[in-house]
């Protein structure tokens, strides 16, 4: 069994209420994974978009796997919520993943997924150049890849088309989408950077539910919640980048204040206290441990 | 010469600099290393203590010393400040240090700090059992760790001293700072954990001011860094753990707002723009690249 | 369930069989772990010693947790035999060692050895100063290390004591066995360094066998394996260092041929040709994959 | 200047001398990187090849890029050669090489290899299906991969061509090697599968010369390095894969005759002695600052 049975089982079932949708927050580190689960999320994504940020380059194949792996597997040693995690392209051909999603599963990975972009990837949501469609990879051979991640391991494969945002229209991202689930995708994610829920919309109405749909609103924020619920195919919402952009304000503002202060007492009520932090680094059980066995 | 050079020269000239201290902001990732530079610090401090929370696990000797060494190569790898290196007690004794220090060189150090605590180290502002005083290196056997690790590469190293920490007391607190000086500190860090800036202004009028001092003032926020520079002795003010403290706090608050809203849309004026992460990722900077050299 | 559950109950199992003990090969690197499983060994010793001369340092804590943990976790990645990890003093305290011991069981460990050396140890065969005894751990303290091993994980923990080779005599290491027996070793390992098995085999007839022995008959090799099941009381013979000196010897002699010749064709003969290696690396699962997925 | 300033200077000079090449000897860790250095190489070849069978993984793209960065790194910090990086297809486009190489440079290596391979790669000397040419990059884009290196480093830029390898004949390989000569690579690395010396002997006739030829004889031995040197082209001949093709057979060895014989008394005269290792781990270096520094 691998080790986030448990959590696979209820992402599974949080996928398939679709009245009803699961929320997945971005994090790109162990302790903002903690602090996701403190606060009530059903899931963490593990963003390459927010981790490429957290090391502060461009979210466009830099960061080793490995870089990608280790803070999955880091997220999973400190708490319980299912593991989500952004294998871009898949870090190659259905061989290469094969490799890789065994190594997502050990490192208690609930769910992976891979996006029908060609390698090395570009963010999203980044301006590409006008008139240009981006590339995408063939159907038959995107296929093949989400076949051999679902042979090789018990994790939930989601597979994501860039369709609408490559400027291929609505006719081939529901294409994709049905070619994905034929081909064993346990989800379909539909990516838009459209400013309104308009395309994603349209694309729920059309898509016949066979597998439930998994939508990243960054660009159309108006769609709340609830209001993906009502579409009543979508089983899972991701907050694809609000942690780190949140990091970004805050420390920002905690610098300057600093910095035009002149030194740290000004911010003290701004900012969580050490005790806190200690208690987020699991101090209360290293006591205990302390306790029984430091002799 | 090391790949720090410029760093390790401008870190010195900042330290002798007694009258206007040089103020190192703590970061946990390269991310907030390059948004302290953006904010005007004077160098990073890579603390053990942010990093461990980072990873939500205590600052007690957990983490593998390589968690440490990659974070502060992959800093120097997106911004120019020097990096102050908190390698806790040395990672074992003067061999261990040995090898450690240069690794630490060639991932661009600029300093280094290690901590008269003993192995495992805990927490310094944790409270301890009522009453018992931590154990501190031996003076001898510290000071052979600050001479092999100057012996060993160009980085400067901080040496300090937690005597009023661990109650030792002032004359303890001098005389292990004049040894750490004696045997080749660069500068001596005092740590207190006292509520008032008391315990450190003594010892700053105390101290000869062979070489300069280094202080942390977390728990004794009121004096600033001005007045610290009125001491005539203190050459470094390291905010230690600002970063980290202002990421919980702020991350709580745009979780609790997403969550009670039922919605991404009401955080986006609280927050940073995808296209501002962008702008720190490099994007511009992967844009020239492009543009020259994929064809 | 640990994901070693098989090879723990295997490795356990093979433990009690003191009439006839397991013989385990030390490897440091996935390829000599799979080539130990393919020769017929019945366990990989995960050696701390192989490890750090394959990186050319010394075997003094040196190499970080996280390169040995890397390895222990890939040589399970590729062999199917039970990984007994080498962790030598525990990395630290109780605290420490919990943290630790739930890193090697998710990496798939199914046993860790530690030994009551002190932080940071040396290699137990290297030559020691004259006429000094080695410091070592406090029973208290090492039982308290036991314990909280075992009550971090499921993996098998085998307590090593060096009061042999550090000087402290026979009935010193009796009762330190018998003391890591009783805080719930699973397996206690009793160092020699003499020329003889005289020290290995008085130890295991005054043993009362309430847990099994293990040993490593580096220095004592005149002990076959038949000799140290007579003895009642060996669950496991550790190889402790066999594939690194063959590494050594035999890379020397094709480097000297190929120099002297002034060219590669002389020491065909004597390597294994490519195909043999594309064999180990799996080649034939990989072409399996292909034909099936890669379209 | 990067820290291998000496190193890139000797293998530049090293590579000019086309009458005498230089020998690289293929490495998979840095304790056969300097046994290299020891018998006597010129270079030490960080093979992807060697290091993926170390892993018994394909030497497919299937190990992160960290793992041989990291491997190039270590094997720096012990021996003094200069370390031929080979980086397949560089790990992505211009951009991605471009940080990829940044990153080798600090590492320490003197010069990269990159191949006209698509990526994943396979194995060149892996038997392809029959019939079918194996598609190479186009050249207009290795140009700007080339080009993109050589902007971001100071490191050596040796660029490959599988052109004869992947059946698209002489005149191809004579186009892209002049190409990538054109682009900007210090060397071109003429890769052939022949089994004999001819394919790689006439290319080096037609060749004008206007930088050094490189080449790897695994499958045509007969080519001495004496015979590579009258060819008056070649600047370097890599010994591609005959460090792991002798640990495979020596460790095979080994492990057999241990439990046929039912003990390890019977290969202590076929393997090097304990304290021959120790050596190699620097045990001299450690005594050293033993003496100086551990107080
Ligand atoms: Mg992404
Ligand atoms: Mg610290
Ligand atoms: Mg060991
Ligand atoms: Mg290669």
């Amino acid at each position: 069994m691998p080790p986030a049975t448990a959590q696979i089982a209820a992402l599974r079932a949080a996928l398939a209420n679709t009245s009803r949708p699961a929320i997945a927050m971005a994090a790109h580190n162990p302790l903002t994974a903690k602090l996701a689960h403190e606060a009530g999320f059903s899931a963490i994504w593990v963003s390459g978009f927010e981790l490429s940020a957290s090391y502060a380059v461009p979210d466009a194949s830099i960061l080793p796997v490995s870089t990608h792996l280790e803070t999955t597997r880091a997220m999973g040693e400190v708490q319980p919520l299912p593991l989500i995690a952004d294998l871009d392209t898949g870090y190659g051909n259905a061989v290469n993943l094969t490799y890789v999603v065994r190594q997502y599963e050990a490192a208690g990975a609930a769910a992976i997924v891979i996006e029908d972009n060609v390698f090395p990837k570009e963010s999203s949501l980044r301006a590409g150049p006008a008139g240009a469609k981006r590339k995408l990879a063939g159907i038959a051979e995107f296929q093949g890849k989400i076949a051999a991640a679902k042979a090789a391991s018990s994790v939930l494969v989601i597979a994501r088309t860039e369709a609408l945002i490559a400027g291929y229209g609505e006719a081939e991202a529901l294409e994709r989408a049905a070619a994905w689930a034929e081909a064993g995708a346990d989800a379909v994610l539909i990516h838009s950077k459209a400013k309104t829920p308009d395309e994603v919309v349209s694309f729920c109405r059309k898509w016949d539910g066979r597998v439930p749909v998994v939508i990243i609103p960054t660009n159309y924020p108006q769609l709340g919640f609830k209001e993906a619920g009502e579409l009543g195919k979508v089983g899972l919402v991701i907050c694809g980048n609000h942690t780190v952009r949140t990091v970004v304000e805050a420390v920002r503002k905690t610098y300057k204040k600093i910095l035009e202060e002149g030194g740290i007492e000004g911010v003290e009520g701004d900012i969580a206290s050490v005790q806190e932090v200690f208690k987020l680094q699991g101090d209360g059980e290293m006591r205990e441990i302390e306790k029984k066995f430091v002799r």
